[in-house]
């Protein structure tokens, strides 16, 4: 049975203050609905949350308070620790489901949830020691990037098992099928976003394809980013796309969708937990979203002067070195259909 | 001399907790600035805005305080005692200017001001007593709608002074040169906005001529609405156009604006009262603004369906008769230049 959607002015329950948070929090308000942070230090969230607890993951009386305050629970990052999510879901309902949770946390227990769906996977090897290192760059034969199995994100926790071994363009397809973007990474992290892709329609349905399998297998509610690689034209369709990982939450890729689609990543996120009807996820322009990383920033007022350009600052105190500060998105007419 | 720009985690102080306030402190949040909400009474924009103060509009120790919280004050209703204002004017930078809420508080003072400029307005007489009213409709020869001097909104402090006097299409100018919309009234409350506004090219930029001449009077900084009636292509080119109102704010007729443009009046309005650069103003997409009064907003899981629709809740507890409740924004591919 489906679930009744909450009425405006319920709330929703986010963990994690971070600017996802903050972005989830705006997009709620934009449909009358009211959150309520939680998280174990306050954060770009905190400043327009309509409620706010800071306290740990594990302080079981500030969760209790937390579920019998709130309507729904979602996670803006998934490094909310596992036993946390499945404490919450005992009081309260929780989206997405704390098993997508558990997977994205581990790449290994990952890319094997994936692969068991009959998906390809960029190839991978379970690395425990020193050795296996050498063993399994001797078998996979090719350029590596070594990662932590757990809390890696914007390129910590990895390092390049040969230099220059960049994966170059990568892509991602988000769930409620917006339109998927072509990647650009620097450093392991996201510097750009840009619709359309230009890949092949064939190409783009078959990613749709992949991650609503993916989707389909977690029993899935809310939005979910599949990032894959598109390994070119000369490769054969079915082994083109391999899918990298997954994010059970908004993601970085689909922040162009805030300013070039009806309802962004954002809100149909908080319609999905809310169990309201998804809205329209057609872009009406093209978009190119770059992040601002660090100092960049630091150059805000330029960058609020550029034409047909729309500034998202996070409200972050201090513009350290690797550290997502803001993005632009550049609106464009509209070239193609939906590709 | 240019006001230095207000670096981001600045806060601007909002003075009223309305729908207005609430779609402002959004549009601040995107940018990297704080919010700092003072009213009365809580209202919408409480739920989003980083900081808050519920204290009446002479309370001079909270009015101090904050002024002290805040880098620059803005309002999101033209009702702000002029008292408050000037007080606060003496302690922070208050943009809009004072006068222009001094102007717009009295709707005699406002036609005179307006008149002086060498505008045309819709024709008007003072009436101080009962007598006075038959003296001027005789003198008008035309139905005519009675007006309180202060207070009125949406209908509110107004009577028709002859059945089915109803000024039929209305629309406005908006400051800062967004397109025009055109404007329905249903019961003296703005129903409908719809841009592109299908009037001529020539009387458009007499329209936008007209309300920076006003803007310019005032030494303006901020969003200014401008209401203006269009009397028909048989009226000559100079007496077409005639002013209304004018609202020292940002304006429901713009609400269009934060789907269909890269930069939405609110922000603008934000970027404005913090020295910012402004942003673009052009529209991306045509676009129809209805909205929501009373009950209409309880059939919110409809409207949520409904393809390339934007929806807005203001998240207020009652959906009383007359009361604005949300809006929704259907966006459609732009067709002409910028008409």
């Amino acid at each position: 049975m489906p679930e009744a959607a909450l009425r405006p002015g319920s709330t929703i329950g986010i963990l994690g203050s971070g600017q996802l948070g903050r972005m989830l929090a705006m997009a709620a308000a934009r449909i009358g609905l009211k959150t309520h942070i939680y998280c174990e230090a306050s954060g770009p969230a905190f400043d327009v949350a309509t409620h706010t607890t800071k306290a740990g993951f594990g302080d079981k009386p500030a969760l209790a308070a937390f579920a019998a305050a709130v309507d729904v629970v979602t996670y803006e990052f998934e490094n909310v620790p596992v036993k946390t999510a499945m404490h919450l879901n005992a009081q309260v309902r929780v989206h997405p489901p704390v098993r997508a949770l558990e997977i994205a946390q581990d790449r290994l227990v990952e890319k094997e949830f994936i692969s068991r769906l009959g998906i390809p996977v960029a190839p991978f090897r379970a690395i425990d020691s020193a050795q296996d290192i050498d063993a399994a760059l001797a078998e996979l034969a090719e350029p590596a990037i070594l990662k932590s199995r757990r809390l890696g994100y914007d390129g910590k926790g990895q390092a390049s098992l040969q230099p220059g071994a960049d994966c170059g363009v990568a892509w991602s397809a988000i769930g409620a099928n917006y339109d998927c973007p072509v990647n650009t990474h620097e450093n392991g992290i996201l510097r750009r976003s840009v619709v359309p892709s230009g890949l092949p329609a064939s190409d783009l349905e078959r990613a749709r394809e992949l991650a609503a399998a993916i989707a389909d297998a977690l029993d899935y509610v809310g939005v979910l980013a599949v990032e894959m690689f598109h390994l070119g034209p000369t490769v054969p369709f079915a082994d083109r796309l391999v899918v990298n990982e997954i994010a059970p939450r908004v993601h970085n890729s689909g922040h162009w969708t805030i300013d070039a689609c009806a309802v962004s990543q954002f809100e149909n996120h908080m319609r999905a937990v809310a169990g309201w009807p998804l809205g329209s996820t057609q872009r009406h322009s093209d978009a190119e979203m770059t992040n601002l990383i660090g100092a960049e920033a630091l150059e805000w007022e330029r960058l609020a002067a550029q034409p047909g350009t729309c500034l998202h600052l996070y409200a972050k105190r201090e513009a350290r070195e690797g550290r997502k500060m803001g993005h632009v998105t550049r609106l464009l007419p509209k070239r193609g259909p939906t590709s």
